[in-house]
């Protein structure tokens, strides 16, 4: 299968090419930048000297189309929705780590976004690619919408309990932090490392345009409409994210047993480890690989569930969630390409 | 004045030697280290060099106690519960910054310390020294129980809005952040810095000694028996606490109105400042100073309120104000000494 | 004494606003700023809140030299030999944190700054502000050029050697390295929190500015013309420079004899601490305060001298030396306002 | 082919378990570890979950001579001398990863590690795996001594200008900076994380044990006897080497010629890439991967050439070289098992 990425040079794309390059039944035709076109990719990111000898290139639609067979879209939010549906027309298979077809609202996506919404018939069509919990939907799919980083470290870890119904979902509070690379490549003060190194900053309280692609989710499994407490957190460290998430639980459980639940939830999903009692897991332990490790607290004192949920933000939170995508719509092994063990320390 | 500290080679007793060296009023006699005495204080802090030079020494009680006559206590918990009270008895003030005379009852001490708690008469007579709140006890008090780091950045937070009853008792969740020299500079691997950096990691859930401090007072102030849920996690940093405090609003308020709540509040307290609407604070905005700021979001989707704390943990989580809390006991100006202006960058 | 900065929003300028806000002869009046005039300096620079509530103003020199006694630069370089000449004019004296004065020829400032140079009767009447050293000038002066970051590191490690004909000049070699915020709090992705943290860097070698004006200091003390090798490090930490220096020494000597002669040669200068045998210093050990710190060691088997120095880049480096240079220039104790004890941890 | 690893719970082990773990050609069937044999992997390593499902076995070394055909030492210094000898009479290959067998002489052993050496027959039969420079004797050796990291950053720079006779031997100094994990696990207050971060530190200055290890090599290269200086600093950093490397050029040179004669030697060795003219390498460019990166700069000013050479200390400088030898001596291709591209950001 002949792959190609568009918006080649920042964090997400690299982190693509990097995975991508031991894919056994993927090549990597093209990478697309809009500002870089031209440059040697090694220019741009000297450590890829030697592994990706090849120029970035302008985006040509129709000679892409011809090209390869699939395309990521690592695009800044307002762009894919532009230029994605021409490649879809063209019968290509699309997977975009944007947020442009996340949101099924126009009204929620314009609110949010502060941008116009892609076309309702695109909004519609597109499955949420949440590996683990929408397979089957993403077997079919032709325009996956890949999840952002906080979502995806928050619905593994809230969706087995909500469905279970052990949880009021009007009392979920989730505090989440992010490594810096999170945020980019692109400059600015608060990605400056004078101004990020020994310190620790709550961002967007409120108004992080994750809250509504959580709550989508949360409510379709729900089947309730409950608004989620959220807060995103940046930490002075790279990689990584952790969710914190609180809620009430609807009757007294043992963590002993919500554990269990969690196991037998998630047991025929190898990316998902769930943590024995008393353990509770660190970003560090999935850095670099595309696992989500989860660990519970049922508190008797409180009568409150807490769960930790840890990934890698640039690999489950987003290029490796991207190519596991690519993987089930695909009929491969779901693991193909990411067996990557975390680098430690 | 003159003073003394007991347990000198940890980072709270070589805060207060910074703290103290310019402080007007007070002349530090004597550091007392039981592991270490007879070694001069640089070679064992090169950063004091040529400014502290003096050996530690071992502890006589009885000489110390015509020495000086005040003695802050940097030991780890377990220490000043057996030695304080023969200084009580031979009139010096003291005070201490282990958590030995924070809790009242010694049925709690004992559940959370897993130690044998202090005599309940040094419990009765102990004044928790939260300086904003409780400066006229601390005027009169002969043995001051320094806050922890934890419940200083909590508990500022969290009492203005609880005596104005704003908030539902029952709803509090703290989702507290730490840097890593709040664990000392004993060695384990958790401190070790290959398995820190580029790491987060929650600890304790459910179990942290904190959370009987942070209830005790809440209580106290709230006249209500409320467990809270508290999880504390450590970040990739040496300085810096930040609490993200979750509560449930009785009625909807206004950010800006609870915001000039809180300035009321604090009019008079120099070391307090409140956020502007829209402003969060960072954990660097305090580094190495004794302010505690606050800053908040009533979020009208949600029915909560955000409040985010952030303060030194070595200063106005230790050592900064045990201090302040030496001004108060003394009538001097509460910023005597204390002066100092954030480290930035 | 009255006193204005210039350059108000830069990481010099905010260590001499902290700084100065304790000194006890020098009223800062006023802070001027370019790009943020009227905003208020609370806004670009949170952690001053409620200690400079004052808005940043625009430039206007003849109002200005009304209002002040003195002026600190910390322009970037190419500003201050526009303005400055008219303060001078003015009567004012004139502190140049930037490069501009520093360099006595023309010809080598535009060959190593690629900008027109100052005119040769401002650089004639500069004096280099290295203030251990040529403390007799600097009383004297009305413009000071305040000595680099890394020529402050290296030449106050060098020139005691130096002086004493131990070393051979043309065998010098200076590996440094430096914090980032060296760096400024310009936007770049060489200060790009993701590209730098895990990271070390060499930059510009056999190109730095400094180059030039660490030979000019040494070819004036050794009275010859030798070139230095000279490497700068970028190292992910925000505040501190070291500077491995090695040199061929003229005839055996043991550390001991030379740790004896650097604390002669520095004997009355309080910000200088000389290492006992066997002892390095480390940049931790000097953070936020105005000392240097020097180690040495002669090797027996190599016949070299290796001399390691560490200053914060921001106080010896910069803003503190720019003030212990006030002081020397008015007469007042050297240590004033600068009695800071590093911050440790 | 068969392996094993002894010392299972060092970062070099782990490292090893990693890279083995997708060999084609190597099963791991044990790991050794005296100090928690007994442990689940994963309550040691929780990263290593779900990868690793085995129990730390203690050391048998009969019963272990028959399950495997290789043997990996991640030992201290002064373990393999004792107990390797047994399973090379046993038939097996080894390779060790420690000091144990890489100098020549006993008395320079002893002189510099403080213990006793090895027997001089295994001293003697060792092959130094300098992968790139020693692999006609790494195909037919029984027994590698697996070069320390420093060595292998410095070496694979200096030895084809050494082979060249383009620097002087005796003007050779190596200004080394290395990450905190080359420390390893043990705990220390050297690698307390409080006291790493936000420091840089030059540590055992002309007495650090891998300077008579480069320089037996650099003595065989060169055939002259010359000492080097040697300095080594902890950067605040988990993984990553840097050797910035100083010569005097026997005759001026270009910088260009120089690099051309780099990619010429080392055309052939696909982990060794040579910077283009005006590039140097840093060390995230190689983090995860066994790569080594050279730039250099012959500077015209000063006669001298600079030489930067910087690897992942815990890949190319231990656990990934052990595994290029293991390739080199059975005669598959170099890469296998290790075409991991560096991890960026």
């Amino acid at each position: 299968m002949r792959a190609a990425i568009i918006g080649g040079t920042g964090y997400s794309a690299v982190e693509l090419i990097r995975l991508l390059q031991h894919h056994p039944y993927v090549e990597l035709e093209t990478v697309i930048s809009h500002s870089t076109a031209g440059s040697e990719m090694d220019s741009i990111y000297p450590h890829l000297t030697n592994i990706i000898d090849r120029p970035l290139t302008a985006l040509n639609i129709d000679s892409l189309s011809e090209e390869v067979d699939v395309i990521f879209f690592a695009t800044p939010s307002g762009v894919s929705k532009e230029i994605l549906p021409k490649f879809l027309e063209n019968g290509l298979t699309c997977i975009d780590l944007s947020g442009d077809f996340r949101l099924k609202s126009q009204t929620v996506y314009e609110k949010w976004y502060k941008k116009s919404a892609a076309e309702q018939k695109h909004l519609d069509s597109a499955v949420y690619g949440l590996s683990e919990i929408y397979q089957t939907a993403i077997k079919e799919a032709k325009l996956i919408a890949n999840p952002g980083c906080y979502p995806t470290a928050t619905l593994l870890a809230l969706i087995p309990v909500l469905q279970h119904n052990l949880i009021d979902c009007d009392s979920i509070i989730v505090d989440a932090k992010s490594g810096v690379s999170g945020a980019g490549r692109g400059l600015s003060l608060g990605s400056h490392y004078s101004e990020v190194n020994e310190n620790l900053k709550a961002y967007k309280l409120g108004k992080h345009q994750h809250i509504p692609e959580i709550e989508q989710i949360l409510n379709q499994q729900s089947g309730k409409t409950s608004p989620i407490t959220f807060t995103t957190h940046l930490v002075p460290m790279t990689r990584g994210i952790m969710a914190t998430i609180y809620a009430s639980l609807n009757t007294p459980v043992k963590t002993g047993d919500i554990i269990d639940l969690y196991q037998d939830y998630y047991q025929d999903h190898p990316f998902i480890r769930i943590c024995k009692e008393g353990i509770i897991p660190t970003t560090k332990e999935v850095y670099g690989s595309n696992y989500c490790d989860i660990g519970v607290l049922a508190d008797e004192r409180t009568g409150r569930l807490t769960i930790v949920s840890v990934i890698d933000n640039l690999v489950k939170g987003a290029s490796g969630q991207a190519i596991q995508n690519l993987n089930i719509m695909n009929g491969w092994d779901v693991q193909t390409g990411l067996e990557y063990i975390p680098l430690y320390p």
